[in-house]
């Protein structure tokens, strides 16, 4: 095993950081990593937004309700941004060009273009002996979230990624088998699932009765089932709509 | 630098591939490291089609035009799956588990999954010395992706990853200046920005005029006027939405 593969291996989310902000040698090489991860025709449809105001972190924090989302050596916001390339000199913004812009093909891009450099930026920290957390819990208001950052139309705020030196080092948590999320040559029917989840449902069930925090007693579906019976961030489609994305 | 850093930068999409397939142990390697990304609570909402029968990869290449799509070591297709969670035990196929399914929240969580999972897969297989290459041309038709696929409801193909032993080694293109795609504490008004991409348009106009191979002379805010002036893939908007994701 290489040591990039054993990087990517070790990856867990770091929730509790020490009180030390990262160097803008860090944050540059960060982002510039991110950067350098593919991006849909090279359109570059992301923005990155870097947090250290810490009355910016407080409002987020809000937000979010994760204390790491203000307690943390640097946050980063990644966008789904449509409206720098609709800003660019000679567009009209009628017509093609703005259906293109509009639809939900460009969401997927922007959406895509984020992540991927999301993840780049992710593995370049955890290189640097950091550690991060995604920041979904960002979106449980995602009308606030955008205002915080002022955010212009076509421009959507899809998480953060809290980074800092670890504070603690908990368990890697179990992923479902291999064969149940990789499929060949056709995609496998549930039923042939089945048991690999059932396999998992098990794994995992240990795993929270034994781990070095938080311990409880639960399978992988009921998890999933609780948390799929509350309407969750049902707020989130009308929210980019409104943004001018992802309309049709 | 270090050695992951380090292969962060050095990525560039690799279009021509050896005659060699990948071996098993490769496959798993790459598979295994992007079952090791953050994923939204666990739910891991995607799946992963790894595509081997040259037959299959026909008929995607008919789809995305690009011979690399089947002129390959290995072919990763990335899907967002809310199918797998849809059909745990004890589910009910209506009321809010349903419209949690469906929503856009939802689809954008099963896109980032995706693509985090995919960016892993991507580093993991540049660490061994590999060439990746993205194929969002796939989506030119993507309801013959799907089909080809024979993907459930709930499934939507996104994109491909084509992978193999690097032919060529290509020139790294510039990305836009960090100034503008990074920003502090609050979004950059685009006036703010403009300047960046006028510097990065002069950048590109020289790297497509002296690169090693396919020369040409354009700036970048040329090409996306270009690109986005044709009506582009308006039909996945409806096809997402006819897979029953990203409805509301």
């Amino acid at each position: 095993m290489n040591q990039i593969i054993e990087t990517i291996m070790n990856h867990r989310s770091i929730r509790k950081f020490a009180d030390k902000p990262l160097n803008n040698v860090q944050i540059k090489t960060i982002v510039e990593s991110a950067q350098r991860a593919s991006t849909s025709s090279n359109v570059m449809a992301y923005s990155i937004i870097g947090v250290s105001d810490l009355a910016i972190k407080e409002k987020l924090y809000a937000v979010s309700g994760h204390a790491h989302a203000k307690n943390n050596g640097h946050l980063l916001i990644f966008c789904a941004d449509l409206h720098r390339i609709n800003q660019l000199e000679g567009i009209e913004h009628t017509g093609t060009f703005q259906n293109n812009i509009e639809s939900t093909e460009q969401f997927i891009v922007g959406t895509i273009d984020a992540a991927l450099a999301a993840q780049n930026a992710a593995i370049a920290a955890e290189s640097l002996g950091l550690g991060i957390c995604y920041l979904g819990s960002l979106r449980n208001d995602i009308q606030a979230f955008n205002d915080i950052l002022q955010l212009p139309a076509h421009v959507v705020p899809l998480f953060g990624m809290a980074i800092g030196y670890p504070k603690e080092i908990p368990d890697i948590k179990p992923r479902l088998p291999l064969a149940a999320i990789y499929h060949e040559n056709q995609y496998i029917p549930f039923e042939k699932q089945k048991h690999f989840i059932q396999e998992y449902d098990l794994t995992m069930k240990d795993y929270y009765e034994t781990r070095n925090s938080n311990n409880k007693q639960e399978t992988w579906t009921e998890q999933i089932r609780q948390k799929y019976e509350k309407p969750t961030r049902m707020d989130v489609g009308p929210f980019v709509n409104a943004k001018d994305l992802n309309k049709h």
